[in-house]
C-alpha cells in the first residue's frame, strides 16, 4: 500500500480540521492507505517536507481536533503558478520519495486552482500514480458548483447569534437614547456572511456588496427606523460597494495618520455618515472581524458533521486509482427535512469563480433577505456540538505545526 | 403582605438577567412579599409608573431568562440626584401607592449611588417602610470590597476564549510571514477584562490603565516576539494610558474626518504605532466591543450561578424590615476548592469608587499577570451552563420592555 498526505491552505475556519479528522478517520475505519501524512502550512511545507504522521490518531484526538478552530496542520497563501515547472517537479518527486499517491488538498478557490494544476500537470506529463483531490472549505460560502461551503455554516451561526446579542445589549435604553448598532462581517465580493445575521430575525438594514450602496437610501432608512423605535440595527458585508464598484470604507477616511490604507472599515464609514448626516445622535459599530471565522465553541453541528464526512466522502472517491483533480461539493437532498449528499465536480470548474449572493434573494431598500435565502441558509447553522472544556477553556489539540 | 420591585440600570452584562431570576424564585420558594414587580428601564421607568408582574413566572421562563443576556427589564443611566428633592418625593409616593416596601436594584458604581441615595432619604424623613437593597453586576469588576462582580466571570470567559482561538487564527502562516494581533477590550479605568485574556496561556503583551504606557518599551517588546517566532499576540485596554494620564487612543488618530473623537480605538492607535515604527509589516485588531458583554451562550457556570444565588441572598436579606442601603458582595472562602459566600456592605461604601487591578498582579515590561492573578481569575470562568436552543440559535425571553 502507497501513502497519503492532508494539507490545508488559506483562511481558516471553525471546522476545516473536522475534514481532516475524516480523512484520518476514513483511512483508520477502511485502510486504502498505509499512512495518512499531514502536510504542514499548505503547499508550502509540503515542497520543504515538513510531515507529521496522523495514521494512529487517538479517537480522543480525532474529536478534540475537531472542535479545534484554526488549521491545526498551519496554513499558507503560497499559489502554484502553472508555468513554474520546478514546484511541480519536486512535489512529485517528493511524493514519489514518501511512496504518497494522494494529496487531499483542503482550501477555497486558490486551492482549487492548485488541485486541478496539479492534475492537469500530472496528466501532461503521463504520471498516472498520484491523485489530487480537494476539499471545500471558507466562510465566505462563495465556492460555485456546491449548495454551501463547510465552515460557513459555523461562522453563519456566530454572526445571527452575535446580532441577536448585541441587539438586545443595543435596545436597553428607553425611547429618548436614540441608537445605530452597525454589525460588519467579512465578505468581499459576496455577501453570504452578512447576510446569514438576517436568521436573528432583528435585522433592519443590511448593505451586500451584491447591492450597490446608495448613501442618500441608506441614510433615508436610518431614519425610518430611528423615527419608528428610536434605535435601528445595520448589517454592513466589509465588501459593501457603490454601483461604480467603490468601497464604501474605501474613502479618504479609510487611511490612517499615516497613509496606510484601512481595510475593513465599512462599519466605520457608515457610522461617519449618519453622524456628520445627523440621521442619529449616536452609533457603536462592532467589527466582527477574526472571531467570526474562529469562535469554534459554537459550531453548528450541521456543519461539522458535514465538514467531517466530506473528509470520509473525499478518501473513500480516492480508493478508485483515477480519481484525480476533483472536489467534492455538497448538494442539497429534495424533500422537507435537510440533508445533504456528496457529489464530485471537477476542481477547474471550481477555481477562480464566486458564487455570489443571488440578487433575487435580496429585499429592496436594504430591507433584508426573502424566504427562500432564510429557508436555504437556516439549515445551516442547526445544532450544538457536544464541547469538551478543561480549565474553564475548549479542550483543543496543540497546532502540529508547532510540535516539530 | 406587602410587595416588592426590581429594576436594572447601566449597561447589561451576560448574567444581569440571572439576578432578577434569582430574587423571583426566591419569593416563589419563600414568600416575602405578595407581588415581585420588574421596573422597566430601571428608575427613569419606575417614575414613570412602567412596571411587569413577575410573580408568577414560569420555571421554564425563569430559566430562559437566566440565559437571556442584557438586561430583560430594560436600562437607564438615570443618576438620582440628592438636591432634586421631587424626584425622591416621586418614588416614594409611587411606592406607596402601589405597597412597594422594597427596590432591588442591580447595577454598577451609579446604581450603588442611587441605593445609597434613597436609604439616606428615607431615614432623614423617618420613612421606616421602604428599603433599597444593591445587587452588584458589572463586566468591568471595579466595584470595592466585593471580591468580584456578577458579569465579569463571563465577559472574562468569552475573552480568555477569544483570545485563544483568535492565537490559534493568527498563528497558522509560516514564520515567513510576520504579523501582530491586537485584541482591545473594554475597561475604561480598570484592567480586569484585558487581564482575563492570560487565562488563555497565550498573551505576549499586556497593556492596562494601571500600568503606565510607554511607547518605546512596547515597540522593543512587539520586535522582540516577532524576532523569536515571527508573531506576538498583544492585548490592550481600551482605558490604557500614558504616564500623564493621556488614554493612547486620544492622539489625532482618535478622531475621524468630521472631528467626533473616536472612542475605543486603542488597538487602532497601537497599530498604527507598530506600522509606523516598522516593528512588523502586518497588523490585525480585534476590538471585541459591545459582544464580550453580550454573548451569554458562553456564560461561565459560576458567574451564572453566583449571580442567581445572589438575587436570592438580597431577597433573603430583605425580608428583615430594617435592611436598607445595603449592597450584597461576594466574599471568597478559605479553602483550596473555590466557593464563596455573600456579605452586605453599605451601598455608600462601594459608590463612586473604582477598584483597580493591583499594581503587583502586573508582570514588568507588559509581561502579563502574576500566578497570583492568575489563580484569582481562573476559578471565575469555570463551567458552562446548560443553553437551550431553539432553530439554531439561543432561546432567549423576549425583553420584558418590549411586551407593553
Amino acid at each position: 500500500m502507497s501513502n497519503c498526505i492532508v494539507a490545508q491552505s488559506g483562511g481558516p475556519t471553525s471546522v476545516i480540521n473536522a475534514t481532516v479528522a475524516g480523512v484520518v478517520k476514513g483511512n483508520q475505519l477502511n485502510h486504502v492507505y498505509d499512512h495518512v501524512y499531514g502536510g504542514l502550512n499548505g503547499i508550502e511545507g509540503i515542497l520543504a517536507e515538513r510531515f507529521v504522521d496522523l495514521s494512529d490518531m487517538t479517537e480522543e484526538e480525532n474529536r478534540t481536533l475537531q472542535q479545534t478552530p484554526s488549521s491545526a496542520l498551519g496554513s499558507c497563501r503560497y499559489k502554484l503558478k502553472r508555468d513554474n515547472v520546478e514546484d511541480f517537479e519536486k512535489l512529485i518527486s517528493i511524493m514519489d520519495k514518501y511512496d504518497i499517491e494522494t494529496l487531499f488538498y483542503i482550501g477555497g478557490n486558490d486551492s482549487m486552482d492548485t488541485v486541478a494544476a496539479l492534475s492537469e500537470y500530472a496528466e501532461k506529463n503521463n504520471i498516472t500514480n498520484k491523485r489530487f483531490v480537494g476539499c471545500p472549505k471558507t466562510v465566505d460560502n462563495d465556492l460555485m458548483h456546491t449548495d454551501h461551503c463547510p465552515g460557513y455554516g459555523s461562522a453563519a451561526k456566530f454572526i445571527a447569534m452575535t446580532a441577536l446579542q448585541t441587539w438586545l445589549d443595543v435596545n436597553v435604553y428607553p425611547a429618548s437614547r436614540q441608537e445605530v448598532f452597525i454589525l460588519e462581517t467579512m465578505g468581499r465580493d459576496a455577501g453570504w456572511l452578512a447576510a446569514s445575521a438576517c436568521l436573528s430575525g432583528k435585522i433592519d438594514i443590511l448593505i451586500l456588496p451584491e447591492d450597490a450602496f446608495d448613501k442618500e437610501l441608506f441614510l433615508k432608512r436610518v431614519k425610518e427606523c430611528i423615527a419608528e423605535k428610536s434605535k435601528c440595527y445595520v448589517v454592513v458585508s466589509e465588501g459593501a460597494r457603490y454601483a461604480d464598484g467603490t468601497y464604501i470604507s474605501a474613502g479618504e477616511s479609510a487611511n490612517d495618520l499615516f497613509g496606510h490604507a484601512v481595510l475593513g472599515g465599512a462599519g466605520k464609514a457608515l457610522e461617519a455618515m449618519i453622524l456628520e448626516d445627523e440621521a442619529a445622535p449616536r452609533c457603536k459599530v462592532q467589527d466582527l472581524s477574526t472571531a467570526q471565522r474562529s469562535h469554534a465553541t459554537e459550531q453548528s453541528l450541521v456543519d461539522r458533521t458535514e465538514a467531517y464526512r466530506l473528509g470520509m466522502s473525499a478518501h473513500m472517491h480516492s480508493a478508485d486509482g483515477t480519481f484525480t483533480g476533483q472536489m467534492i461539493g455538497l448538494k442539497r437532498r429534495d424533500g422537507e427535512q435537510y440533508d445533504v449528499e456528496y457529489f464530485t465536480i471537477a476542481a477547474s470548474e471550481v477555481a477562480n469563480y464566486v458564487k455570489h449572493f443571488p440578487k433575487e434573494w435580496i429585499l429592496p431598500e436594504y430591507k433584508g433577505i426573502t424566504k427562500e435565502a432564510f429557508d436555504y441558509l437556516q439549515p445551516l447553522i442547526e445544532g450544538t456540538p457536544y464541547i469538551t472544556y478543561k480549565d474553564g477553556l475548549p479542550a483543543y489539540v496543540e497546532p502540529y505545526y508547532m510540535r516539530a
